[in-house]
């Protein structure tokens, strides 16, 4: 079976509360988790709601990560997306189970794209 | 059931090559279904990659949507992510299929965040 991308959804509860708010650790973390994952780093945007809350995404050549962050609620939403057999997602899913300290952790992860076997999978052909 | 976000992901199949590589057609596309959908723009991003392809995001206040499209497939990966229930994701939904011109569609609903049923949702609360 052929899948031109591996999507990770990560259900993050039980987090440390403290780190959820901060924009600043929430984005250096997220950068750090698409390096893990040997991922090339295209862009990134975040944005803090009040009176709580975080949204950001790092875009990469090889796709994307999103983190959506509930402090009140010690709930992280993380999504990472990946075409390629160059990247390792599931180290960047590990890393921010750690550093986002989640004590109550699962993990979906769905094939996107699944074509017929008879099509080459020429998806790494890409340069950004 | 408690939920704090409803994603949506969209399989994309069969859809017109044309479009799928041009991306002021594509941003236009995506930014018309984030306000189809209701929802409130905060930013987007987007990336064209050579020799084809497209990785865009609208970050939105109630989460983001998001596409990467394979032209040579006539394949996109579109997902919307929206918390609170002032937005309706399935009408951004249906304009992403129906401006990509997919004959070959999917699509798989995953409620994000659920919690405890005694905890009170307040997220629609945010403010940007």
């Amino acid at each position: 079976m052929n899948a031109l991308g591996k999507h990770l959804l990560l259900e993050l509860k039980d987090c440390d509360k403290e780190v959820l708010n901060d924009l600043s650790f929430l984005k250096s973390t997220l950068l750090a988790a698409a390096t893990e994952a040997g991922a090339t780093v295209l862009g990134e945007s975040f944005h803090r709601f009040e009176p709580q809350g975080v949204s950001g995404v790092v875009i990469i050549a090889e796709s994307h990560l999103f983190i959506h962050t509930w402090p009140e609620y010690g709930y992280v939403a993380a999504d990472i997306f990946t075409c390629g057999n160059s990247v390792q997602p599931q180290k960047a899913a590990e890393l921010l189970t750690e550093k986002l300290g989640s004590k109550n952790h699962s993990m979906i992860e769905i094939q996107r794209g699944i074509l017929d076997t008879s099509r080459r999978l020429d998806s790494e052909s890409r340069v950004v």
